[in-house]
Parts: C-alpha cells; sequence; structure tokens
C-alpha cells in the first residue's frame, strides 16, 4: 500500500514551510526533493566512507569504489539494462546527450544528413543538435505534436528518409507531461536502420522503465530529478552503439595507456567516465534509486495518475484556466495559463506567497511554445509524494491569482 | 594560530579507524577529506533549501539560486580573479580542462600548431590535448623536468615557435610536489603572444593563488582535492579568451533563444554552464573555500611546509627508501619506492593494515613514470590536518615494509 504520509515524513524539506504556510512543492518538473535516505547516504560518504575511486587499494578506496560501482547495477536494474557496462555515469541528462553528440554523432554525420526531433524537446535535447547544424550543416527535422498535445509515432517514422542517421525523442514532455509512445518509435526505427536517443528525464521519474523492451539506443537519465542529489546522472548505451564512439573528455580513468606520443583507451563503460567521477552524488542517486525500487514505480505511476485525474478534474472547473496539453494518460505536470492579463511570473509569485512553488517561464522548451504561441506558462508538476490537498490548494491559489489579476 | 587538534576535530572522518587502527590519510593528492561545515552545507542544501536555481521565481528557487551563485565570488575571491564572470563552475579539472580543449583550443587551432606540456602533467592535463593531435594534427611539445624534479621555466619558455599556441602546465606535480613557477612561465608567454593554462588541481590545495599576479589565462581547479564535495570544481578562464570560445555543452541556461531554425547563446559565464549544475556540491565547494580562507592558506602553506621539511628529515633517515622529486620548495607529497623487491602495491597493503592511507600506482601520470623509469609508485599526500605523528607512523610502516619485503 502507498502509504502518503509515510513517505511525505521520509523527505524532511516537506515539513517546513515558506512565506509562513507549509511548503507546497509543484516544481518537480524542475527538480525533485530528496528523501532522509539520499541525504544519510551522502553524509555517510563523505563522514565515514570517503575517499578517491578505482586508484587506491587502501581501505576507504576498496571501499568507496565498491559503494559508487555497486549503483551501476542499480541504474541497470531500474532501467533493466542488459549489462551494467551499458550505464555509463555523468552529471545528468545533458552531459548525457552531448556525450552522444560528441562522441558518437559528430564524428560519422555529414553535411546533409539529419537528425528527426519533436517540437517537445527540452533544450537539453536540442541545442546539442543545433551544434552540428551550425557546426557541420546537419538537418534538423522537427515533428509537431498533434493539437491535444499529443505525438503521433507514425510522423516521427514517416520523416525517416535515407539521410535520417538519429532520432532524438523525449519519453514525456516537461511541459505538456504528454507521454510519447517510443517503444512503437524504435520498432519503426531499427526497421530503418535509424538510432534512437531517448530523453528520460521526465519519463523515468513517472513510470517504469525497460530499456530493452523500449528498444531504444541511448537512454538518459538525470538523477536530480530522480529525487536524488544534483549533479548526478546517467545514460543508457547500448554496446554495439558504445562500439561504434570516440571518447568524450580526455582525463585519468578513461585511458588505457598514455605516452608523450600515443594515448589508447580503456574499455567501456570507462572509456567515457574521465577523470575523478561525482563519487558521493552517484551513491546517493543509487539510494534514490533504490528508495524508487522499493516504493515501487508501478505504484508511484498510479499514485500520480490518481493526481493527475483530480487536478485535471478540479482545473477544468477553472473555466479562465488554460492548460496546455490533454493527451491521454499525460503525466501530472500542468502548465497554465490564464485568461486576461495575468503573466505567469505573476501567478508564480502570487502562489509563492501560499507557499506554492511552481514554475514560470519558458521550461527550456522554446520551440514548443512558440508552437503554442505563449510566451510563458505556470507549471505545476507533480511527484510522488504531492496529495489531492496539495491540488486543493493550488485550485485556491488560482482562485486568488484569477481575483487578483483579472 | 594553527590549532593542529582543533583543525582535525573539524574533520568526522578523521576520528574512525581502519584496520583497527587509527585512520592516517595520506592520500590527499588522490581527493582530500571533508569538515564538517562541508558536510553541514550539503546537508541543509538538501534538507532545508532545495530547489533548482535560476529558473524558478518561488521562495526556494531564489534562495538556492542566491546560495548557488554567491560561490562565484567565493571563487573569485579564492583565486583573486579580477571578476566573478570570469569563474565557471564544473564538475573539476578534468571538465575544466576538456572545456578548454573543445571550446577554445579545438576550433582554431591547424595541423601542425604546438602546444607545450611538462613531462609531469596528470592525464586530465595530457589527453585532452592528446585529442587534438589525433584529430587535427596538433603537435605535442613535452619539457622534461630537471633530475631533482624541478622545472626550468626557461626550457618552456625556449621551446616557443612561431606555431605554438598554448602551454598547458601544472602548477604543482601530484606525483614529485614539485611546485612550477607558473608566473615566470606566463609573463615571458605573454611577451610572445602565448595563453598559458595552468592545472591548479594541487597548487591551490597547497598555496595562497592569485590569478591576475600570476598571469594566466585559464586557472582550474577542482573542488574535491579543496576539502569540497565530489563532483565540484571551477576554472578561471580571462574574459578575452571567454570572448574566442564557443559553448561546450549545449542545453538550459547557456541560451539566449532557442528556435527551430537558430540558436543564440547567454553572455559568459553562463554560455559555458549547460543544464542544471552541481546545485549543492558547488554550494558544498564554497563552504570548503570559505574554510579555507578562514584558515588561510598562506598558513595551510606553513603548516604543510613544515610537515614537508619534517617528512624529508624522517624518510632521508631510511636508506633504502628513494623519494621521487627533491625540488626546493616542493609541496609535502612523497612517491617512493623502496630498494629491493617491494612492490609500490604491496606497500599500500601492508601500510593499510596499520591504518596508512597511501596510493600506489602511476598515479595519472603514465609519461612522467615512464621519464623516472619506474613503474609505480607509492604515495604519501600530506594535507592541512596532518601532523609529524603521522609522518612518523608512515615511517614506522615503511620500516615495518622493509622488514618483510626486503
Amino acid at each position: 500500500m502507498y502509504d502518503i504520509e509515510k513517505i511525505r515524513s521520509e523527505f524532511p524539506i516537506l515539513a517546513r514551510e515558506v512565506n509562513g504556510k507549509p511548503l507546497t512543492y509543484l516544481d518537480n518538473g524542475a527538480s525533485a526533493q530528496k528523501p532522509q535516505v539520499v541525504i544519510d547516504a551522502i553524509t555517510r560518504g563523505y563522514a565515514e566512507e570517503y575517499s578517491n575511486v578505482h586508484r587506491g587499494l587502501h581501505y576507504l578506496s576498496n571501499l568507496s569504489t565498491e559503494r559508487y560501482e555497486a549503483v551501476r547495477g542499480i541504474v541497470a536494474r531500474f532501467l533493466n539494462a542488459g549489462s551494467e557496462d551499458e550505464i555509463i555515469f555523468n552529471s545528468g541528462t545533458t552531459e548525457g546527450i552531448n556525450l552522444v553528440s560528441y562522441a558518437w554523432a559528430a564524428p560519422q554525420m555529414q553535411a546533409g544528413d539529419e537528425i528527426i526531433l519533436s517540437t517537445m524537446e527540452h533544450h537539453a535535447n536540442i541545442v546539442p543538435w543545433h551544434f552540428l547544424r551550425e557546426r557541420q550543416g546537419v538537418v534538423l527535422k522537427w515533428i509537431d505534436p498533434e493539437l491535444d498535445g499529443s505525438l503521433d509515432p507514425q510522423k516521427v517514422l514517416d520523416a525517416i528518409t535515407d539521410r535520417t542517421k538519429l532520432i532524438a525523442i523525449t519519453q514525456c514532455s516537461n511541459v505538456l507531461g504528454t507521454v510519447v509512445d517510443v517503444k512503437t518509435i524504435c520498432t519503426g526505427a531499427r526497421a530503418k536502420g535509424v538510432p534512437v536517443l531517448v530523453d528520460g528525464s521526465q519519463g523515468a521519474v513517472h513510470m517504469p522503465v525497460d530499456v530493452q523492451d523500449i528498444g531504444c539506443d541511448f537512454y538518459a537519465i538525470t538523477g536530480h530529478k530522480l529525487y536524488g542529489p544534483s549533479g548526478s546522472g546517467a545514460i543508457y548505451i547500448r554496446a554495439d552503439r558504445q562500439a561504434e564512439m570516440q571518447p568524450f573528455m580526455g582525463g585519468g580513468d578513461m585511458i588505457n595507456e598514455v605516452s608523450k606520443e600515443a594515448v589508447t583507451y580503456a574499455k567501456p563503460p570507462l572509456k567515457f567516465e574521465a577523470g575523478t567521477p561525482g563519487i558521493v552524488q552517484t551513491i546517493g542517486m543509487g539510494a534514490a534509486l533504490e528508495y524508487l525500487m522499493d516504493l515501487g514505480m508501478e505504484n508511484v505511476a498510479a499514485h500520480e495518475a490518481a493526481l493527475a485525474a483530480y487536478a485535471t478534474e478540479r482545473l477544468s472547473g477553472l473555466n479562465w484556466v488554460n492548460v496546455q496539453g490533454h493527451a491521454t494518460g499525460k503525466a501530472a505536470i500542468f502548465s497554465l495559463t490564464m485568461d486576461g492579463a495575468a503573466h505567469a511570473h505573476d501567478i508564480s509569485t502570487i502562489l509563492d506567497k501560499k507557499g506554492i512553488a511552481v514554475r514560470a517561464g519558458h521550461h527550456c522548451a522554446k520551440p514548443l511554445m512558440e508552437h503554442l504561441g505563449v510566451a510563458a506558462t505556470a507549471r505545476a508538476s507533480f511527484g510522488l509524494y504531492n496529495t489531492t490537498e496539495e491540488v486543493d490548494r493550488l485550485v485556491e491559489g488560482l482562485e486568488l491569482c484569477h481575483k487578483l489579476l483579472a
């Protein structure tokens, strides 16, 4: 059973007040709060077990290496990767996608080669491909969402030509909450020999993920949205794609031999992990993923689906509120605008006075904002610890905004 | 006054035992331990003040942004940078040097252009330049240390030709402890129009640093060696060099506008900081640097100089121990080999039984090891909390190694 009060008690920050009100944290799409087990793992990592990893033989070095490397298996289990060698640690999705862009895409793409993106992508899954456009003439092809915010997988597949070298697509829009049928895209793309990168920044937070079932080549996650530390992350890269990659960053740990004249590289995954890694934050990410798996991602998904249904119903009662995106099965992410002069920033500021944290702005998704014809939205994004009472608070807060701003 | 007992009490891990003995942590060159103020800053960051930065208007977002951005000023003060806009946050020196390699060096270097390195460089300051050799035909020119481990600045300057585009050099060897006169190198190089990157991974830990006085173009530091969190770091890049750089990683925060057709970039430093940064570890790094400045880096340097003198004297009494590097003013870093069959790994393993943590191996400096003609050393590297009693323990441990292995 999903004991929401017990879960909430495990996140210390949720007990605090903001502006004299209980914190109603609805900014999970930007970053999630951390359970005590994650904070404890970090504290223990520094106060009792700290050393650099990989390079030592002494007790603390062996201990920290063991704790750190164990996370590779945890991430592999979380994503159901075929092998933990397919898990590469990094500082988050941005670094993960840049790794793919620099180490896999750039060396093999020619001017005129095509990358297919959806218009719903986050800048992290846009700007690295714009680099390839700017620097080597790669062509970006965009697939717009439907009017309800859904994305038609067939339109993605229909855009494939013999110049298509990659499809880079989110599993879940951070603005609309749309869940993309990435499995259908991967199946169709593989039949045509086109690799698929899935941005799992939001997807992995809200639903069980099985990269083998999806059939993707690359799947990027970011620890801080998964209730883990900032600066933690990982990317799944299927072994055959790893074999096509040159190294990205150079430094310690990723080499085999270095002389004045030459360098040879370590085998993956170390080949793609240069220098002293984010030791303790990776250990903290492991604790976060264990926490999620103990809860059960299917239970998290069910809890959030109930929240999404309740929020949809409550918000539909406010006929001066426009929710962007109504795709079936959308995640509990609600980007709002209000009729009249109410600017998203004003909405956020008023809600903040009531202790309600939402985000206002373009949500690092400017092409989508342009497509939607809005400059900014106020976004309430729910997480595993949110409640229907918090939905009610949001609605009350919006009613106050309407009163003050309309 | 430098109260070593008080200082030691501020590092919780130093109270622990290893293998039934008090921990004698002499692996600071690989990574340093963390004072309670750093651990507290991290805990507070997650348990009370956490949110994503830059993108929000709500209370916690403003608070975490304020805490995070304040660190830019702390780093600028620590390095005496002219402006905090010259400080770019990252995950450590490896990412810092790769930023320079990808964003500044690669776009402007042609086949036959030259980079001057010392043979003492760490792989983090070698492999990124080997990439340029492999990928675009840049020539690496190596300056060997003298017999005592010192580096003659004039030899570096004499190696400059009209093809020299960069000098990349450490301020302090992580193997020999040699302190390089980077100021003389920078002064001479600037007169010839050659930029200088200084790897401050070790240097900034052991002495006061003033990047304006040194006159370098780039100065990289890494938080985890500076008693801060893993996965934290920064690089000083002088404004005129920043103006010559293209972006490195693409994603959120580093853009100005993004559309389907085009992208424009934010001003530095944000231009070089893509995506959600290492929020809490950067805040932790700030706490570490404040801690160091409160102690006073000149006091840390004096304490470590006394330790180095004492260790030099004690080790010179062991005529079966060979210390690599005797340059005047060397840091308290002692890479050892022993006469006879004793392998560095065996030395490390025996010392570990006595609770003494040293590192054995090539220390990510393979060209130097080849130059020295040794496959591996055992390295005792001292930090601000080490004591002369710990030098004595090391000597006792080495005597045991000699007895068991000779």
